[in-house]
């Protein structure tokens, strides 16, 4: 039976619901024959993020660990595919820190790949009618952060554990308060994330499909 | 009791489920203490389309009419504010028609008003959560035709009733389809109509909100 | 000889200059053997701007009108096809006043359409480069406001004189302050409006051809 | 004297020029006190293109190298901050390739960064007029191909020269053949280009300034 670690982050910016962790938290106890899902939060903080997942990752040993962050803007569901070693904030995060240009791990590699079958999470979500894409890029906010600070974790402690991150959409309600933005229904997210989950697990290798981008 | 009638187009370009009609259909029968709502079905079709809503309107004698049409790429539900009198189609309707710059309704005005309160409409999504704006444009094609012939056969007649049109995005296995494009969930459509004619009803006349445009 | 009145609005929203005004200007004296352009400023106030325009229109007794305003945001030069009868303003004009929802011309039709031929300045533009469409909303600010008013001007004075409006997007030099926005360069600006004084002298009807907008 | 090169790609897709190298032989020959511009053309072919490449670094030993591409849909001049180990195009290249998820370098590192100043790159156009941001994706195809393969040759030869990537917009006379894509007159980013250039020389180390993107 394997355990899959699902995060999502607390609230922000003055929210006092951070409503892609109310997706998230969907997701706790979803299980199949051959896993079942702990969904843990974290704090959108730079560092101590990155702590709580280390923590969590101890105390659950988990075989897949999939971190879900929101991108406001974004059209679909993106599976991220690449982690770069750099914190670049527009906004302060909810500890007020506001770093530029530093590493989330000082001297580590550049960039770590996400070890999710990103094109086979990416067919399975949009056959089953969930809008989705590879993205190339999960910023350089605490949500990059995160995603880069797993990757490294499963890295140095020679983990056989995959992982990776999956933005979401603005939710409909948060879309409602500013015009024009696009946004997703909670149970379509939730739909994407089980069938991300079911693929991770399925897919031990990616399969291969076009899904690139031109630039 | 008011009679609400709704009314979908069929399925368009080659597609044999048009997913804007399935939003439509479940309303059939919604009801309060003071409307009913009765649905039909209209072609995409230039002329037969104003042809068959016209019958609908001496069949059912409605209190309220409101035509709902799908704008694939907007992000949320628009309400018209103004229909035109041009037929410009960039492709060609279910008869293989596509007139350029003809009238709807030759020698008609040049646009008539909604007459549904549009604003409050929209005040009333977006405080429930639905993402919605005024829109100045149904375009040119199908949609904006049908809107026309509603609202001058509601002229011609001095009929006291009033009609409108609502424009929904994409469904989001459409989206699923085609990479980048904005989606609703139906459920979100399905509640912002209810909540569109549960307001219809109820407002005899528009508040006052911001909600122009600057360009 | 025809005389052509192209005008700009003043400058907006805090800003010492317009650029869109500089576009404008550059036109002042642009001629050929069978015109000659006349460039006035508009104040960007509701009614004031109008009867500004008025004025100018008295004094010159232009043949054709062509006013100018910028839409930010849009990608190309928009040849609007149609104003409405309602200033509903989602910020304050530059006399701080803000209609929501009142009328550009008590009684006036709910529309005009414009009397240039859009889809004659579409294909000019667009062959010789420019990015160009028509447009089916002038929105409901002070542009679509001038763009009524002109109309309704030239119609209650059953004049044989043409007008329009045409939507420019933003200078690169704005765009460059705003993070995401499109901009054109004022050089391909002005040989945009160049290009439709000239289609607009030499087509006294409008061509047929595709451009119209499903929604 | 220092030498720049720089490089564009070569027609693509059919066309018989590429405006984009159009922008880049212009600046054939700039130069400053400090500083000199060599152009030079790459094709559109995956592993070919690094070749050429290299041919190019090892005949002018450049001290700063700027590749340059079209990134059609962008609005502004993008300056690339990471090339990353992949190529995964979405249409075949000029030679009828088409890669998917291959590694540009086997065994190379996932990932490089610019090391051109890319915040000073971005102030100094923005500063001057120029819409300009950070990217954090090149893409997958030939664009990212040639700017790992860049990073990697400069890399591996412990050079100490200094190489980058900028992603320039469509043309206007590209986007009048498509509607609604954003475009940058060839002025405007030849002279952005230039400014890139001046910075690059200039800025020894980056600036320290906002420029990161939450998601």
């Amino acid at each position: 039976m394997k355990t899959v670690l699902v995060t999502g982050f607390d609230p922000f910016g003055g929210d006092i619901v951070n409503p892609a962790l109310e997706a998230v938290k969907q997701l706790e106890g979803y299980a199949s024959d051959s896993f079942r899902v702990e969904v843990r939060e974290l704090p959108t903080v730079f560092g101590r993020s990155i702590e709580k997942l280390r923590g969590y990752m101890e105390e659950l040993q988990p075989d897949l660990i999939l971190c879900v962050g929101q991108a406001g803007g974004r059209t679909d569901m993106t599976v991220e595919r690449v982690a770069i070693n750099v914190n670049d904030a527009r906004i302060p995060d909810n500890a007020s820190q506001q770093p530029i240009d530093t590493e989330v791990v000082p001297g580590g590699p550049v960039a770590y790949w996400s070890t999710l079958p990103v094109k086979a999470l990416v067919k399975e979500m949009t056959e089953q009618g969930i809008p989705a894409s590879v993205s190339h890029t999960a910023g350089t906010f605490v949500c990059n952060h995160i995603f880069y600070g797993l990757m490294h974790q499963l890295a140095v402690t020679g983990s056989a554990s995959r992982g990776g991150f999956i933005h979401i959409p603005y939710l409909p309600e948060q879309a409602a308060r500013q015009a024009g933005q696009p946004s997703m229904a909670l149970e379509t997210i939730v739909k994407g994330l089980r069938i991300s989950i079911d693929a991770a697990v399925r897919y031990e290798k990616d399969i291969v499909a076009v899904g690139g981008q031109i630039s």
